[in-house]
């Protein structure tokens, strides 16, 4: 095989653009690598996002979200729509995760154009997995696909970050998951949009169902949207295709949600929302890399580290004396300035 | 009730390490609601930490990590020792959460004067939840607890961020936890100082042991400083104390863990890790506080947002115009000057 040459940015977008799944995979490799081409990439890329319809699945390891991804990447496709999914769960057979007969089944998929299937590995980002994730499904976006799914495990606080990404939530949960349901219940059941109970053919299914719903009842009291999140009861593990329950109620349910998003305009808070959380992951990440760009071989960190060891200081003094040497002190932006370009 | 009167930061500290259990309430209390105070009481109270023993404990919501909380804790008072606990997981009987009869049995904890708890919402942490608990376990120490235990869900960076302040990591894991076991081992299996399957009276056990063996052993190998975890099986729960199964082990693992520790001087290895993560976390939350507080009410954030709505603008140009107007560029702190007075 030739060796792959070094595209420009340019070009790498161009071809990304036009559907090239192996620039779109360098695209991506290049973000996980955090180079330095890194934002000069998602700027050509930004302006050719934002038009897809982006879902969100979310619940903790084997609770099935990767088998009702699996049936909804079937539907979409059936309606010939292309898909995205972008996997930030370690233990989803998307990310290579899982049982082996999980893993083969989504192999299908890749055989498919239609589909476009990428894996987060939970190290190696500079500036966190949520940053990297918003700019994958950015990048997903911009290839053309009518839907991405964004699959995670819906625990911390990164994981709530990038939820936020979605424009509809569906958490997963199931009926044998005992107390990670009370973890979930904090942060992660407000923001669902849909609850499904899948494994809803095991034991305890419909005494589950009950104390769902008064959560749920409570959750919504909390939501200022005026959606009220269904709760689903779905089967998405089956040996016999007649076994599968509730896929075709999810995917009515999905585009109830969407409509209703559209028809309430409700959908320009979700995509300000969405912008405000890009906006805060990227400054931090490129705050750090600035401080750590000027920290770099400097032998100073070691010191720092040293002189707190010993006693001498603490990490709050530190902080503030480096800060101090970065920081314009009293800096605001102006109200009356702003970028000459664009605003 | 008499009204509390504001106490100055000085004052808060000295009676916090005098051992007032009110004055430490209200200190972690200003942590959490990011009081402009906030560097001023941990700069005073940094110097009387970091002479305890710490312990993390992390698994997933149901594993029974409170349990063995519960015994280690009762053992370390039989010998006189002070325990703190901090719990970061939501759904612990610690936090408020898991099920009735566990929240009664901890509360006979919390009328011994000799055990410190506690619980840390996962919301609400502007620097984020990893930063405050670095620094509640900092207050434990200086409240002079010979043992504080972290008790975390093990899940997503923010986690893997908080076992890090833990010089002794301990991984509960469950036989029926199936797929989370993989997801488990993506971060946390390498980090993990002893493992432990809890419920090992389950169906289950003895093949999950094996299955975990290899996993360990893989583990180990990564691992640079030649500790071989060890994997030990618990019954933390049952209804005769003659049923316990490996609390004494996990006991004496526990202890000769931290002897590893200190002969083979790695401990200093340890401490400098977790200095190295606390600069980490403070210079993050402190860049944050800075430039929310330039963005503050100037009406700007808005009106980047409505920018990168219309198509305008894009997150990364946006942030680069920012920074500047922040950031020192070209700035390197010199290697040849420093804090005047500490270093």
């Amino acid at each position: 095989m030739a060796k792959t040459r070094s595209d420009s940015p340019e070009e790498m977008v161009q071809k990304l653009l036009a559907g090239d799944r192996r620039a779109a995979a360098r695209t991506i490799t290049l973000m996980e690598n955090q180079s330095e081409k890194n934002n000069q990439v998602m700027k050509l890329v930004y302006p050719h996002a934002g038009k897809s319809m982006v879902i969100g699945l979310t619940g903790s390891g084997g609770s099935g979200k990767s088998s009702l991804i699996n049936h909804l990447i079937r539907r979409y496709r059936d309606q010939g729509k292309r898909v995205g999914v972008v996997a930030v769960d370690p233990s989803s057979p998307f990310s290579g995760g899982a049982l082996l007969g999980d893993r083969i089944r989504f192999q299908a998929h890749s055989m498919d154009d239609g589909v476009y299937i990428r894996s987060m590995g939970s190290r190696g980002y500079l500036g966190g997995l949520a940053r990297s994730t918003s700019d994958v499904v950015r990048i997903m976006e911009a290839m053309g696909n009518d839907v991405v799914i964004v699959e995670t495990l819906g625990a911390g606080q990164d994981e709530v970050d990038i939820i936020h990404v979605a424009q509809t939530c569906v958490l997963v949960l199931t009926p044998n998951m005992g107390d990670d349901i009370q973890a979930m219940k904090a942060g992660i059941m407000e923001i669902a949009d849909i609850i499904v109970l899948n494994k809803a053919d095991l034991d305890g299914a419909i005494l589950c169902l009950r104390s769902l719903e008064a959560t749920i009842q409570f959750a919504i009291s909390q939501r200022e949207d005026g959606w009220v999140s269904p709760l689903i009861s779905t089967v998405a593990s089956a040996a016999k295709t007649e076994d599968l329950q509730g896929i075709n109620e999810l995917m009515k349910t999905i585009r109830d949600h969407q409509e209703y998003l559209h028809e309430s305009r409700a959908i320009d808070e979700v995509q300000a929302k969405r912008i405000e959380q890009e906006l805060g992951l990227v400054f931090k990440d490129e705050v750090q890399k600035f401080i750590f760009k000027g920290l770099k071989g400097t032998g100073k960190k070691r010191q720092y580290i040293k002189a707190i060891f010993e006693g001498r200081t603490d990490p709050y003094s530190v902080v503030e004396e480096v800060l101090s040497t970065f920081l314009k002190v009293g800096a605001k932006v102006n109200e009356t300035s702003g970028s000459k370009k664009h605003i």
